[in-house]
């Protein structure tokens, strides 16, 4: 537990209550009457037993009648991960889900992403995406910079529907570069800059081998999309006849490290499966956008069983939903779904879908070292959860275990319940407006 | 539109903007800049045109500047109709779903329900959900007192788990007769009671026969549950070995009629689904209870078809939300897993959900005659949406027409854009104290 020498930082909060994380080992573990002490730097300085407060608070240095106590019906979790999402879809959440993939991208989506050629389109709307999801619960994403997150800028050079949102490969590696090299100028301490191919069916093969060169070259995530629905499958393998599969593609780009996340893989053979977990590469699973878009359903169990990183992600617009909290949900409904199709199917527990969201998604984005559960060291990104807020979605009837106390605010819950966000020690929720100055 | 000679009572209050509605020819029907009238009975006097506003002032004897003016983003729509929900397991909704429907009854229902009989528990639970839901979106439904209402007491005399829970015949049937006789003592404007075998397997065929009389001598609604998974398929068939199907059963003790309703059907035949439409007998569909305890994917499409009227239903806590948004949602969901499974299927459109919400509802409990939508004569049931409440969860980027916002606040939307409800006319939420006497 605790372990001073690490830290040289002094204690800047200190809260006492119910957490719950989850472990390599163990999908939930509860800790009642605990001990969460963060420092200046925002990580995590220790954790341990609420009776140990004398003790703990003489080798922090912090004093005791600072702690802040959580109330009978809340506990801290580790912020959600969302693992995929496009930011310039935001404008049309929850509508627009009547057509298959490659339809819904050349009627919906390329239009309106184009869109964001003008500035001011853009810049609205990210600016509603970035102060909204603030308002929500996710800590890690692709795409925000009052947050932790993965940014990318999309690359295609093929796509004859909406003729001047193609780039040439020049364009597309001249802005890919510029992307980056304004990116990593800023130095933003909690964002990193991604390489995104949209999907190998709007990349030429020369496209993406200059995307591979450039991950490698920097040392970069990447992200894209894989093996969403059948009709996509088809045409890859059309137009990439020499790939043994699609996974193959990207692998011979060199675009599958371990720090690729791929959204969806629905479809995915066992021996391409086999491939992710050599690779070292991961699967974000978007089962709201896999049920809108009717595109398949993942079978997590089986990409578990390959030791394959899996993460969960909403993929708005795909997804209608730009919570996380129905990111869990469905990732649930679509287990079960499989349970009914075969009853031999190992359902996944909301304890597993709830390591899937916090843990899986870190490790997904290869930030596992940095956040996704409660462990010293690691940047301290959480939510303060009150099942019973006032005004709240949830009716607490009886009082209520941690565990029960957990799967209701899955279950039922929303961002009445979110009391409180952290992200690397910081309060993001409630939003306090910086002071002019 | 209007017909003023049918209606004596005075105007109580009218509103103009937007109404969304469905009717038997036309999935979503969308007035823009209409004036709707309630009259003092809480029925619907006119709908009219906005500009007619001047005539329809003059004809039903209204002042013009009372008129109540919908704001941009707000619309009126029929109040969403649950079919189908246990209010006794409501204190468990969100948790205990990790058993298949056998196991779950008898692991959690039975034990729990048992304890009605402390009536103190009872009134607490009871309470409860009648005062969330009056907060959530439902007008219609099958246990409370305050809104329009269906109550039964479940009858079952066979059950081996929870031996205490059990009745004799003659107890289920004298505790039936003083159940209805006492509740139709009491008038209640918007409740009947309906006569609820819990379903075959808990019923002896004496029970059933005795339900099936009492129902028809006193021109009872019935309701039960059908064809939920497949193990209670086979216990039923080895049950009752005389009948050729789970339909067979009810309908040989006169338990379907057109005032039936049962809930499930996942895995009705053709051919039972032929004697629910010869019968009147209607569907109460149940996708988040169908997919939380892996019971199975009900084809909707394959019901219309068979022009087999359905309303949907959330079966708290078999299904874990008590919100019929969420009901409308897994309906799609539903739908679209049956597409991808089978690529010919025809999804269900966000249009003919919301029909199934509303109308649909009002048909499977037969009070289509009442309500279910906007037409002249019918009870005012009805939900004013503001899709962008301030404080609410969807966030309007552009300004978009009522189709859009319709289905922004079926997927996107929750209580906090439900402004106010209505039921047969009396604004039920906003909740007013009634004054002490
Ligand atoms: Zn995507
Ligand atoms: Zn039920």
């Amino acid at each position: 537990m605790a372990n001073p020498d690490k830290s040289s930082a002094a204690i800047a909060y200190v809260y006492r209550g119910t957490f719950v994380h989850s472990t390599q080992q163990t999908a939930l573990q509860v800790q009642e009457d605990a001990l969460l002490g963060v420092d200046t730097e925002g990580k995590i300085a220790f954790i341990g037993e609420g009776k140990k407060l004398e003790a703990l608070s003489q080798v922090f240095q912090f004093s005791p009648s600072e702690v802040t106590q959580l109330t009978e019906h809340e506990f801290l979790m580790p912020g959600l991960v969302d693992t995929h999402i496009h930011a310039c879809q935001y404008s049309y959440a929850g509508t627009a889900l009547d057509l298959p993939l490659l339809q819904w991208l050349n009627t919906y989506t390329f239009p309106v992403e184009s869109r964001f050629k003008d500035l001011e389109f853009a810049r609205r709307v990210y600016t509603h995406v970035v102060v909204t999801r603030k308002h929500h619960n996710s800590c890690s994403k692709s795409y925000d910079f009052g947050q932790r997150a993965l940014v990318g800028k999309v690359c295609m050079d093929r796509n004859d529907s909406v003729k001047h949102y193609r780039e040439s490969i020049q364009e597309s590696h001249d802005e890919t570069c510029r992307f980056i090299k304004e990116f990593l100028d800023k130095k933003y301490p909690l964002a990193k800059p991604v390489v995104t191919p949209r999907f190998a069916l709007s990349c030429s093969r020369e496209l993406l081998e200059q995307l591979g060169k450039i991950a490698k070259n920097n040392n970069l995530h990447i992200q894209s999309h894989i093996s969403e629905n059948k009709e996509e499958i088809q045409l890859v393998k059309e137009l990439f006849p020499e790939s043994e599969s699609y996974t193959d593609v990207y692998h011979k780009y060199n675009l599958l490290t371990d720090k690729t996340v791929m959204a969806h893989g629905c479809h995915l053979s066992d021996k391409e499966l086999a491939v992710f977990k050599e690779t070292g590469a991961s699967l974000s699973h978007c089962p709201n956008s896999n049920f809108s878009l009717c595109s398949g359903v993942l079978n997590v169990r089986n990409v578990l069983k390959h030791k394959v990183k899996l993460g969960l992600g909403t993929d708005v617009a795909g997804g209608y939903s730009s919570s996380m909290l129905d990111a869990v949900r469905r990732t649930l409904d679509a287990s079960k779904i499989l349970t009914i199709q075969d009853p031999k199917h190992e359902t996944l527990s909301f304890e597993e879908v709830f390591r899937l969201a916090t843990l899986g998604g870190s490790q997904a984005l290869s930030l596992d070292d940095q956040t996704g559960n409660f462990e010293v060291g690691k940047d301290f990104d959480a939510l303060r959860v009150n099942v019973a807020a006032p005004g709240g979605p949830i009716d607490l009837i009886h009082s209520e275990g941690p565990k029960t106390l957990l799967e209701k605010f899955l279950n039922l819950g929303d961002d009445r319940n979110i009391v409180e966000v952290f992200v690397a020690g910081k309060k993001v929720v409630p939003f306090t407006e910086p002071k002019a100055e």
